[in-house]
């Protein structure tokens, strides 16, 4: 086991064992819209070779016509019909391009509209923006920093308080010895090139993915086979080694983007921020790159504090870094995030969950493996189904997708772009057991967001193995059993006139073998009297004879059964969320006057980061104080508001607080009562002043709906408020 | 300016200007109850001097009297004496001992016993313990989890909100530049020396502190200058440079306590964790010591943000990392913790605050300036008259204190252990106006847990001048203002002939005049012709004619006025504040058989971890649907709480539950209504079963208190659930 440890995991699959390690190319060719445009392109680029062809065949047939002295009526006919195939060229041309950039325009045109209402409202800031920056670190700005606040408190109680999590917060600084264990120290790495001249480093399979997109949709003439070949290098990219990397670099002929200069051969760059800890330089430690091992190496202590019982799940919300190479794609791939993450811990030969039935009924996008490998798009499921078919692995793991579907829809995200992708075959880890990443279409694509995987046993026992602490769970029989058991005695002399200094570790590899492996070495004993045995530690094999080990099955009394449980790891990528929901959330309409598009982030109350606003209609004292009595009142309540006593017109303000998502307006236009338009409807209530507040606190809590509020109160037509 | 900057700050000084940087001895001496124990101390220190000087000379009397062969009793009576003599020296040599040591092992006994409880339940977990752990890094468990979590969201409530603060959210990972500006780079250091032949590190003032301490404590005879001399140097001990650390280290003959060996002179060490940028190696970063600097970054923004209007607050809750060179004191000395931190931006010429009246009635223990130079201790004034007196710098440092001190108390910090003392000028940085911190008193002695400070414009100025980001604010003037301004004009051609090629560094300097200076030299050049003028850029002075520079005073219309905002900062340590939180909580009572001693921790409901807990009285299935159905219910509320079915005894639940501070336990002894009992009073009420989860959220929230409950649901005598 020890040797082989980690033997088996590619670097692409070690990446894409946990969410956020790349939004791969392959899965934007899923996109339902994307397969129809590619329909598009293939039968278009079909006809442009075609009419290129035609074209030189009536150009050939005119200057045949010329050569040959043809009458001039023949000639000009010739020429016309030339004329007619390069329009008729240049028209499917021009459909081509604009197929090829059209849909990326449109998302492009619609990301900048989304980042400028962003970025001018400070939802979000370049860091240290004064020194120039730092790519791929942002700060939340004042109305994003409330959204994360509010998105994690809502996960807390969705999660953490729903299902009784133990949460626990862990250091971001982390010794060596840990992130040796799980697999970061020796496999979190990214292939890199270097400008050969200037030292300049970039990722490779980016500059691999730019020369394929780039020629893909400026080289129009290309033959269909060369498409076709570069297409599916993007879809393989992930999955190259350095060495196929490197080879298609060479091909292709890439160079480095600034300079044109050479570039070195591929090479892994370990993505972890390296630091110190303590002063004497020989501690080192890493930024932790997530925050699941923390929630490991406590497995013992959390399940003593639970009773000695499984299941149960521990969960951490916590910073985690990553020192990418060339951080792009703005807020999705960043050098510093938030996770949120869950393990939770199973006994693996029971992952029935008794809640399950509580999601079974819900329906929602998926696309399983089948339907990947099969070229179909994401398809409506219902979750019960998904899971007593086989499709989903187990309960637990169905019942987690269920409740993250719920996580999403209940912040915002449009459920129709939003899809359960399970991960192929060669994505996952050898040791997964089974693996769905909820993905949300957004501007670049599908993005993984949260990742939902059954990890077996594989992080307890790392952590059992490098530690010696053993990470395990008992389950007490209520009566003993009776159970056949494998005894292996190695015979001690044999072995040492056999193997002298050697003896000890052949004796306890003898001893870890498996069932299997010992009792095909017990009929191989038998039958040749002799085999070879591949020992670890040594690195070479040994012969095994027959007097040099005992193998048996005994018949024991068992009181209680000892195992390494299993984990179910739902991850999520906060910001990430965040930035979908963004999208998600982001119109425009018209202004009253029809001037102007105004935008609109149409945050549910939940996630909003101000919940209302107060407005006297006029400067005046009286209406002043009962803005100040809401005010209080709000506050008092835990509700975030902005009470604005300027005097700005009411529909500039309107405009203001839309931008920001503010879902309620309270306009002060009497003293006793009040008006509350809601931002979407631009419906309007009248509501007493003393009552106001409770009834804001009661639909920002998820207590009631608007339609609820609109029982109570009915919408009031001439609204002195817009 | 530029080349002056930073020169005044001392090492203590810079170090000393924001909280956590030291517990520092000379503090301790202050406490109270500290003082009454030195006086003992100090006149037995002197009756034991005295009663060996009387035993010394009686011992001489015997041998002087056996000498002479005077007579078997005159012998006798005069050893008898002798021997009374010895005994009441050892009897004072016992009552010191324990005045030594007596107070500091009550406090040993109390804070193991809280240690003891909060580790067996894990409210904390040293980091990765199974890889044998990291010094100064700690886990969070599931209940101090919990609390820290109730802790920061009533500090989003009580400041944030109530503020309508701009609440933002940066990286820890930061670029070398912006720490540059700040200071940190080059003078957030601590004094370190090494064992010459092992290497290992210590800080320099524990081992000078170390010895102090044993030295008074072992050595009971020295005499009572030494004692004054080693009490003045742990006095001082913050403000010794490295040179006289150094000195004392070599005259006491302090060497490395593992090995004996010599150690180095001391050197500083930076207390950044460094880091580096991206894959090229060549981009410093540090993790941020603390979470200020993202704010003074971004204050442009904020302030258009804000309307360009001051005052206004921005806030920031995060990690901040220190790599400590040997962390003691457990969980108030860490390498990575939460700090909560405010900066509230006004206009240094008004620094009035609107709200100061809600706070200027309260009354709390301060410690000033003075009070503390004349060695008195903490007293109680009323916040307005130390306002209004001057003792505090202004009312918005003044309104903060106040805010602090009803935060640190709603939390439970008992408010007879909680002081606000003063900086000592010498203490302050240069720039500060004023400073006080929150101290809160532990079995360590009085802990900084949150520095209220007046930087003046310094942040703000800092990285104005590195960034060249003019970081300032604006008052529009409703009229036009005639203002005297102040004219340099530099005669060009002079400077040039007189100084060449430094020619523009002199006109620069000129030009950089303050008035007070500038209108100096132009009496000094009226009446002497000449005067000598520093220039700081070519590190020498130069002889300034005349004829080389105009100097005037104009009077100039100005439409507005542009200036540096002052900034105040309230900075809280959350992790010790917690930690105090712990101690001020903690109490034990008799079981109800009185055998043993049971913990309890009186955590107000805002921060209890688990708010109830709810327990069947028996095992029946009528009475768990009622305990699931409440369950449920304090779930939709929000209300973390425990759900027990396994029929334990309700003593050994309670003695459970009040160990990890749950403040209310519901008993399902009936199906329509249930037992509610406190759990310090151990009062019980009967509620409805539909009703208790409403009253249970009413308290915790913070709506109601218990005595108002009380009011509704009068005490049940004969509660069935004790």
């Amino acid at each position: 086991m020890r040797c082989s440890f980690h033997a088996l995991i590619s670097r692409s699959q070690f990446l894409l064992c946990r969410p956020y390690c790349a939004i791969s190319t392959r899965r934007l060719l899923h996109s339902p819209s994307m397969t129809m445009q590619l329909a598009d392109e293939d039968s278009l680029r079909k006809a442009l070779a075609d009419k290129q062809s035609s074209v030189d065949l009536q150009g050939k047939a005119v200057r045949q016509l010329k050569a040959s002295g043809a009458s001039k009526p023949d000639i000009d006919a010739a020429v016309q019909a030339l004329k007619a195939l390069k329009l008729e060229k240049a028209s499917i041309e021009s459909q081509l391009k604009s197929s090829l950039s059209g849909a990326a325009g449109g998302r492009d045109a619609f990301r900048q509209a989304v980042a400028n209402t962003l970025e001018r409202r400070l939802f979000y800031i370049p860091s240290f923006k004064i020194y120039g920056g730092v790519t791929g670190l942002y700060d939340y700005g004042p109305p994003g920093c409330a959204i994360k606040a509010n998105v994690l408190a809502f996960w807390r109680q969705h999660f953490v308080l729903e299902e009784n999590m133990l949460e626990i917060d862990c250091p971001c600084v982390t010794p060596e010895a840990v992130l040796r264990a799980s697999g970061h120290v020796e496999k979190f790495t990214d292939l890199m090139v270097k400008d050969v001249k200037t030292g300049t480093c970039y990722r490779a399979d980016h500059l691999l993915k730019d020369y394929c997109n780039e020629k893909i949709e400026k080289d129009l003439t290309m033959s269909s086979e060369k498409v076709a070949e570069l297409k599916h290098v993007l879809a393989v990219l992930d999955d190259l080694s350095a060495d196929q990397l490197g080879a298609k670099i060479k091909e292709y002929g890439i160079t480095a983007p600034d300079t044109k200069n050479p570039l070195s051969d591929p090479y892994p760059f370990n993505l972890m921020f390296q630091t110190s800890i303590g002063p004497s330089g020989l501690s080192p430690g890493f930024l932790r790159p997530e925050t699941a091992q923390g929630i490991f190496v406590n497995f013992k202590d959390l399940y003593y504090y639970n009773g000695n019982k499984l299941p149960f799940a521990a969960a951490q919300i916590g910073q985690a870094f990553r020192n990418e190479i060339s951080p792009r794609q703005g807020l999705l791939r960043v050098r510093e995030f938030t996770l949120a993450e869950i393990e939770h811990f199973v006994d693996p030969q029971n992952k029935a969950h008794p809640k399950f039935s509580e999601v079974a009924n819900l329906e929602f996008l998926m696309l399983p493996r089948k339907e990947q490998v099969s070229g179909q798009s994401a398809k409506r499921f219902r979750l019960g189904e998904a899971v007593s078919r086989g499709t989903v692995n187990n309960e637990t793991l169905g019942y987690f997708v269920g409740r993250v579907f719920l996580f999403l829809t209940l912040l915002g995200i449009d459920k129709d772009r939003l899809r359960f992708r399970q991960h192929l075959e060669n994505e996952m880890a050898h040791y997964a057991e089974d693996c769905w990443d909820a993905e949300i279409e957004s501007s670049y694509g599908w993005i993984e967001c949260v990742g939902i995987a059954d990890r077996s046993a594989y992080d307890l026992r790392a952590h059992s193995e490098k530690s010696g602490a053993p990470l395990v769970a008992q389950e007490k029989f209520s009566e003993p059993r009776e159970v056949e058991k494998l005894v292996i005695t190695p015979v001690k002399k044999e072995l040492g006139l056999a193997f002298k200094g050697n003896q000890k570790m052949v004796a306890e590899a003898l001893e870890a073998m498996n069932e299997d492996i010992a009792m095909k070495m017990k009929a191989d004993l038998e039958s040749k009297g002799e085999v070879e045995f591949q020992i670890c530690s040594l690195g070479r094999s040994v012969t095994i004879k027959r007097n040099m080990v005992s193998i048996s099955k005994e018949k024991k009394k068992e009181h209680q059964r000892v195992f390494t449980p299993s984990v179910i790891e739902p991850s999520f990528g906060i910001g990430r969320i965040i930035y979908c929901l963004y999208e998600h959330s982001f119109y425009t309409r018209p202004s009253k006057a029809g001037d102007e598009q105004l935008n609109v982030f149409r945050f549910p109350p939940l996630v909003a980061p101000i919940k209302c606003t107060v407005f006297p209609l006029v400067q005046n004292e009286q209406y002043e104080e009962v803005a100040k009595f809401i005010s209080k009142s709000l506050t008092a309540s835990g509700i975030s508001h902005k009470i604005d006593i300027t005097g700005t017109s009411i529909g500039k303000r309107y405009a203001r607080t839309d931008e920001l998502g503010v879902p309620f307006a309270i306009t002060v236009d009497s003293t006793s009562s009040v008006t509350v338009r809601e931002r979407d409807s631009k419906d309007q209530i009248r509501v007493s002043a003393e009552k106001v507040a409770s009834v804001v606190k009661e639909v920002s809590d998820g207590q009631k709906t608007w339609a609820d509020i609109l029982q109570i109160y009915p919408i009031h037509s001439s609204g002195s408020a817009e």
